[in-house]
């Protein structure tokens, strides 16, 4: 089921600015017993990613009822896409414009199959994402460098491409963020120029202490990840999942996936 | 009238890539006597933007006779929009995929009426553009940036917003492209890292030498259009327009605009 704007549809108005430019935000959360999962948090992420394009965000309770209605189905996954409205041509925002929200009910995909390997296969990308601090860290919809980075391979047995910015640091994977365990501490890139600042990876960053785990947030060179304890990936859809082999690289395992999963899901909102 | 692949529609597929991540391209053109002007450039930039993201680009004789048909209709503007169509979730381009179209005809903008005037008052934007050479040059649909330096001023006597990249060079303007005379010379900022190269902009390199200029391309601060006879802004619905005046400074007319438009419609097609 597709709602757009709360009525059930399979289309969106020609004119709408998430088509024209790209002009809005967007989530992808699990549902479970017809209801979004981790919703506090995947709210915040939203109504803080409108606020950063100035966007108004739907209200709460009405998004919430709607993913609700989308869960009720049975679907895995549910996928919000709020933009700026329909709108004239031209770059100037309208004034007092109605956001266009959509709700939409999607199945869970191949590699997030809970029978799937833990230790996922990755590749290093060969494209550089721009650094933006405007746009960093927001889920919007201007993802061509995913679009492009993700085309870089075609291996249905590769789950990951790993992505680094114009100065060769580490930013994350193409639909996840990318951790990892050294010396007792969880390490991720930081997303301030590049990347997004995704839910699960700010789950974990605050689950890390119940775990005695340090936290540090930084700009690492790719080599920073050879020395780890263990690297993963992690989205809300996946959970989080461990590196197994990076390219020609195979990456030890030391049971932080597994640790790390468990705390991701100990706050239940 | 809008056309979407085809028939008139006022909608699009939800799950049109378009939508989802700005997965497409798009052109802005003059029509005239119910025809596309310049269609020869706007098609070439059209097949070249599509071959850059690996676009299927529509074919030119369909896309052509649908920018009549809504030219047909007395239309200042048509407005063409390709994506790589519908698609399952997940950023990999799926295979074998047929690109969406949209052509929609649209009226001429008020800064864009003859009878407004030439010199036209601009702004420098805050907003600096990141450097992505994969995706400079073309006009594709991620364009939140452009949204973002456009959202700087609501006073409708500026026209225009220049736009410099992260290191501060200049680049263009938020929906044009910048040009400047000095010492004989024809100058553009380079636009293999940020911008959009704009079917005017190459129609104005090309006509250069029949006005007796040389042409530069490259890399320039602020400071570079101080010096200049005139300093101009083009695109394919505005033509060329003299900057008049630039924040607090008012700049030098030297009759360029007048004879830079006259050489950019000496090639009808």
């Amino acid at each position: 089921m597709i709602l757009v704007n709360g009525h059930v549809s399979d289309c969106v108005d020609v004119l709408d600015r998430g088509l024209a430019y790209g002009d809005g935000v967007f989530r992808t959360l699990r549902t479970a017993a017809g209801a979004p999962c981790w919703w506090r948090d995947h709210y915040a992420k939203l109504a803080g990613d409108c606020a950063a394009l100035a966007l108004e965000c739907p209200d709460e309770g009405v998004l919430r009822d709607e993913v609700c209605r989308v869960a009720e189905a049975g679907v895995a996954l549910a996928k919000i896409i709020v933009t700026r409205g329909t709108g004239a041509r031209g770059y100037a925002p309208p004034h007092g414009q109605t956001a266009t929200r959509v709700v939409m009910g999607l199945p869970l995909p191949a590699h997030a199959q809970p029978e799937g390997v833990d230790g996922i296969t990755a590749r290093g990308c060969t494209l550089r994402l721009a650094r933006q601090p405007r746009l960093a860290g927001i889920k919007h919809l201007n993802r061509l460098e995913n679009v492009l980075a993700r085309a870089e391979w075609d291996d249905p047995d590769i789950v990951e491409g790993i992505l680094c910015d114009v100065d060769g640091m580490l930013v994350g994977g193409v639909m996840s963020n990318l951790l990892w365990i050294a010396q007792g501490i969880l390490h991720t890139p930081d997303v301030s120029a590049s990347g997004v600042a995704g839910v699960a990876r700010a789950r974990l960053l605050r689950a890390a202490p119940r775990l005695g785990l340090g936290t540090r947030v930084g700009r690492y060179p790719p080599a920073a990840i050879l020395a780890a304890e263990e690297v993963m990936i992690c989205n809300s859809v996946l959970g989080v999942r461990h590196i197994a082999r990076l390219d020609d690289v195979c990456c030890p395992s030391a049971g932080w996936s597994t640790r790390l999963n468990t705390a991701l899901h100990e706050e239940t909102d």
